[in-house]
């Protein structure tokens, strides 16, 4: 039987790789790199540089694949033809790449930045593929450090406050208004800095890009001041690199203090 | 100047640590493990086990501390006197550690289960001994494997929906009411099964303690089913070993599917 590992690899610092992805990987034959169509030659060569680093030479394939990107202009529908055709595409490639690349009795691995249980779509598609039932295979997930966790390390601050909840969730959600009940909210996939519009709230933002990468940028402060301060370095750093990942916390001010 | 490390050591397999954290370790002269006063001997033995398994042996020294535990009894009022006591007794004990045990020159570190980032208390304890100014100190963070991913990678789920929020809260304040607006919600530090009063709604549990190391116990399932086999497992568990540590995710289904 097939064997698939879903292997989380950290943020982007090769150093916050565990051990036991490095012993996952050290049982793979061949690894998966998908990447989306946008050039992001940066990321390919990063998770190459983790392969060398903890591989011996000879000893594993790499197969990379381009993961087809969601067509986007049909609209925000969840089950829009437009959707479906693109989930059927990408559960086709992943099937090729397991029942072609890896052996009847060989290992294969996606490599997932950060972890591969936030926002990543490769266990879902995973369970698609063996629901179509045309190749067989197991699989297990090795969990990784998120940007999320690997952004607050940086700041050197707790996700939540004692005994408060924290909630994470994305730019268009927060597009649409603070969540109810919580104070403290990591925003992740936020192409359209969703935090301008709560400028005039008692709001602290921790916010970085990179992170754990020489090119990391970290701004942390009052949202009013720190907000404008996070547009400009992030369209400078978007502009030389030709892409950006960024996460950032906000943390409203609790009544009362 | 006295360096002080937080390194998260994950939810309990030796094999979540991160590379990062093994040369950080390698890098301290003396490492605390603080503890409840609850016998967790299992978990003291763990960190030791950590320790002897990643750095030469002499290398370096253990202090073991008593976190001491905050008098509930007082009842739940964030800032009643009993809170201030503890943390004044809290942030004394760190304050002698840090000042007494390591040495002008040398480094010291924390080791704390899962992520610093996630209901951990050490980032702001060392804040207010900073603050105090009585022993002045640098400080980093090492990220850690939360057990929040540790659960969710072996049950081989996400933490969110496509493009969903997901919320981290407390047993407490899951017993006052699901969350608005989240249908993914993880529960932490929850001493009495909150999940029972929600046993009547269309909502699926992935249950899990101890997760990643020999006593592991995962349930999942809907929760009018599997809610009374957690609770089954759980005080079995919890008489056998003395002590617990378990950790869930709510999954509300979606309305209309």
């Amino acid at each position: 039987m097939r064997k698939i590992h879903v292997i989380g690899i950290g943020a982007g610092d090769p150093d916050q790789l565990t051990l036991q992805a490095v012993k996952a990987m050290r049982g793979t034959d061949v690894f998966f790199l998908l990447d989306k169509g946008e050039v992001k030659s940066d990321l390919t060569r990063l998770r190459r540089d983790i392969l060398d680093a903890h591989l011996p030479e000879g000893s594993y394939r790499v197969v990379a694949a381009r993961d087809p990107e969601r067509d986007r202009r049909a609209g925000g529908a969840a089950y829009s033809p437009a959707v479906e055709d693109w989930r059927t595409a990408r559960a086709g490639i992943y099937e090729r790449l397991i029942s072609e690349e890896v052996a009847e009795d060989g290992t294969g691995a996606f490599l997932v930045w950060g972890d591969p249980s936030l926002y990543d779509s490769t266990l879902g598609i995973l369970q698609e593929v063996l629901a179509k039932g045309a190749v067989e295979f197991t699989y297990d997930v090795v969990p990784g450090i998120s940007s999320v966790s690997a952004l607050v390390a940086r700041h050197r601050t707790g996700l939540n406050r004692v005994a408060r909840p924290v909630q994470i969730t994305t730019g268009r959600r927060l597009a649409e208004g603070l969540p109810e009940g919580v104070d403290d909210v990591v925003v992740m996939l936020d192409a359209h800095q969703a935090f301008r519009e709560y400028a005039g709230e008692e709001i602290d933002i921790y916010w970085g890009a990179y992170i754990g990468t020489p090119d990391e940028i970290l701004v942390s402060g009052p949202l009013a001041e720190a907000g404008p301060e996070i547009e400009r370095v992030r369209a400078e750093a978007r502009e030389r690199k030709g892409w950006i990942m960024d996460t950032y916390l906000l943390r409203r001010h609790p009544r009362g203090e």
